[in-house]
């Protein structure tokens, strides 16, 4: 992943994007160093990139795999004062009193950042779990560009899922992706171009036209009949109830990427032997790298835009 | 791999959707003649479509080119006691008295169909401009679906002009998509898929998102620089100004499909020696077939929606 | 326009198309009942698939198995009078007295087939390791065209290695395929198709010429320099020696696709420090289903030209 | 058409590709100024590139169109001494007296060139037809890249042909292209990318392969049935005689691209009201820019791989 990157590869037409990322975040801030405390291997790329940008930054709450990514693993603590800006995790707190941090030794208190939240820069993912607020605390992940961006390795984890999977290839089996939000638009782009026979289903009548303008087939949600290799649930509702796993041709696999409780019947889809796979939060999992370029692209903007 | 299912997929997935149209049409609706009056080729498609679909089509207000198109020309006042539906152009009237019917030896007044509006079913483009309601008075040219169809022979319309007025090839030219809604999306997907280097511009980081995910360049719509050898713009605010213009590397074809005043300052694109074609209404010009068909669908859409 | 015709136009145009293939095997052939051999799970795929198409079908060689894919396991002697035709695995046999045989409790003897090979068709993966010859046995593995069925689960293969390996995405990043053959074209053709910005290397220009005019980039292979994240290795020479490794720009992950000795100098990518995945055989691995049937239509084909 | 500026697209990758070309050129000869002598646009286009490239351009035989394209128009003799190497039109003669040159007020000898044909490099279109040889004369018509290279051009003018002959849109059409050579790749990849549903016919069955490998349908050449809405003959044989021209269901629109005589039975077709469209040497009509550019790359190889 590197969108930022597009512009090496995109020569002159990013000259000018490019430069505008730079100037919003070299001339508009002070900022010269980051924190990143807590979190997985995202957060470990989203530090880095930084890194690679110029910024000094040092890692908290990694002390368990500060070996394994050579990082020089730093005190929380120490952190406060000594860094400009602080990037808390996606979710920041599970417990609304430590900072969710799996690779720390010690709990990491969120009290820490009560001293700074209205000096410097505060980034979180999911900001209401916070037992406090404050004027310089941001959340990254609320941003529509933020959900787009994260699609992306979502249906890529999707389509690994499905290659592990399945028996046969992807290129010339009939897919069914139901719904056509950010998921089901970047997932079906992806099938289509490494050669499968993709169907999308939706409610949207609009949306049929630009499913088919793409040169793939359209259906309603509420016709998810005929014969599939896979199927790639993203919408959140059960779609596949018993009568309509029992009206599909063959045996499908079923790829189902609705968080909890999903849009399949298992009960069902095991009285039917049908297989049904959960592939929920992919990007941490398949592309922490992309998924932590993504976070700070994310805090890149709130600089430009708040700061 | 099923190469040679790749047929009868299709067929399957499309028997519920055909199927789903039809019982629309058949059972939900007594209608079996449909009277075509007014209009340009796109209508006299929309009624061949119709008669290939099974229905009884009478042509009223052709007369100057049914031998042409071989038509049987009818009285548009016989037709109104004798069909079950009427559809109307687009736009229906341009001065609110007659249908707009270029075709038409003489003028066909409006007023015949205040006996009918309320019992039997008009369907017409751009209702608003007729003088008076009624029960049955549909407008088949407000859905999103409607626009998003007109979308895809307005692309193709810009594809065929680039062609046609640019001395290279597109594949492998720079193409510049100036905003990315229906059209945007639509005409940045074909160029794409024939080979061209495709940068869009949008204001919307979340677009910027689904622009790169699809393997295009993104930029935003204040940062028009760089070098381009085809640019067509489809947002209907003054992008390029004089400032922009100027600030363009070489000489770009611009293709204008933004609206009358369009996107252009032309008299600075004169002063520049730049090109500008204005592209305009193309879907009846460049594909009335798939226009008439367009409007025929959205007539079954409300056949199944409305009654 | 004609989004839901998509179907049945698939539907005509294969029409001619498998109604061809039939008559190849109804027709033109006496063949009503075929032996599965011997092999791994692709003749088990090769097996089922013959039997969706109305053929007797016997396994022999799949005792240890036979439970867990639902198999009747018959005595391979029994098959060979019962029989109408044999499939042999691929490769046929590896130690030249017996089949080819993984999943089968005992060993069986080449020498079965002695007595039927001038009488009745027995199709054979590589059937030169064959101590004897025949005027029925046939060789599937040969043609041209299995070569490139078999390039698709390959390609396949080597993104699902790609997308479990790289901690990024695909999509968006910078990847390089060496070599423009068979797996070549269908890897860069997909890779492209997720919106990787696809490079692919070739000594021919013409080559080059076919891969910007699919909008991708195109190098010498003698100028592998440059900065890539994935590097697939299709090319069956030390493209990746030392001195080549080293004008790499960052850390790519490497995808050999070369049967060994491989095209990557390892000991010095080791010394680089440079990742270098072997990935080989794929397709029984990945796609055994799309494997078995390749192998199914290779038979038909020879059904079709040779009976 | 830009290939050897893919490079300012492709960022570090074409690094050593451009590199490679300049060095071919500026360093491996003597050549400081060119003169291009008869021809049409395609030949100006030529000139200017070079031109762009850093060479001395002279024209000849273009007294005619010199205003128009702002050229110094030169007497071709003037330029045999003064210029350091010459190009010479596709085809570069006619007559086998004189060169090919529509927009010269006089007519310009062959026998020009005798004095410097074993001294000074003269790049020619079709040498064959010069009525001598000579050490230094090169054809940059005869290699393979040159005629891929021109498919590209001749795919797009088909393409611009359909759009503005089909009274639909080619997103969504049926549309066969016979042939899977050059132009039959390159066609039917670009109709795909637009979203048309494409199948290409072969009697090759590996073609077959990658052609379903790629997306699309594959049909045998003898198997030309099925409903289509645009047809594309790139074979030279007469596939469409008037037997399977009575075989094809509906009435789809011919789009010829075999040279003299054609692949259409054109009388049968006139029986059957078919409309058939000749469309012949198109790089020269629709993007005499790239095929220009063509020329100059030929020539580049040339000087790369002979000097």
């Amino acid at each position: 992943m590197n969108d930022d990157d597009a512009g090496t590869v995109g020569a002159d037409a990013f000259v000018c994007s490019g430069f505008f990322y730079m100037v919003e975040v070299i001339l508009m801030t002070e900022i010269k160093s980051f924190a990143v405390i807590g979190g997985d291997k995202r957060q470990i790329y989203c530090g880095q990139s930084l890194q690679e940008d110029g910024f000094d930054v040092y890692f908290g709450g990694f002390d368990k795999c500060s070996e394994k990514y050579r990082l020089t693993a730093h005190k929380p603590d120490e952190l406060i004062g000594l860094c400009d800006a602080f990037i808390l995790p996606l979710p920041c707190t599970r417990d609304k009193l430590h900072v969710n941090a799996p690779f720390a030794e010690e709990n990491i208190p969120l009290s820490l950042f009560e001293s700074v939240k209205d000096k410097k820069p505060v980034f979180c993912g999911m900001k209401e779990r916070l037992p406090f607020e404050g004027q310089k605390i941001y959340d990254y992940s609320t941003s529509e560009e933020f959900a787009v961006l994260n699609a992306v390795p979502t249906a890529e984890g999707a389509i690994e899922t499905a290659m592990h999977e399945y028996e046969g290839t992807l290129n010339g089996s009939r897919c069914l992706v139901t719904g056509y939000g950010r998921i089901g638009k970047i997932l079906s782009f992806m099938l289509r171009g490494i050669g499968a026979d993709v169907t999308v289903s939706s409610q949207r009548k609009d949306a049929h036209a630009f499913i088919r303008a793409e040169g793939m087939k359209a259906i309603l949600s509420s016709e998810l009949c005929g014969r599939y290799d896979i199927i790639f649930n993203t919408a959140p509702s059960l779609l596949f109830d018993r009568k309509t796993l029992t009206s599909l041709v063959g045996s499908p696999l079923i790829i189902d990427l609705a968080s909890y409780p999903g849009g399949v019947d298992t009960k069902a889809a095991d009285d039917l032997s049908l297989r049904v796979m959960q592939a929920l939060s992919l990007p941490g999992k398949v592309a922490p790298k992309s998924a932590g370029i993504i976070i700070k692209n994310a805090v890149y903007n709130i600089l430009g835009e708040e700061l």
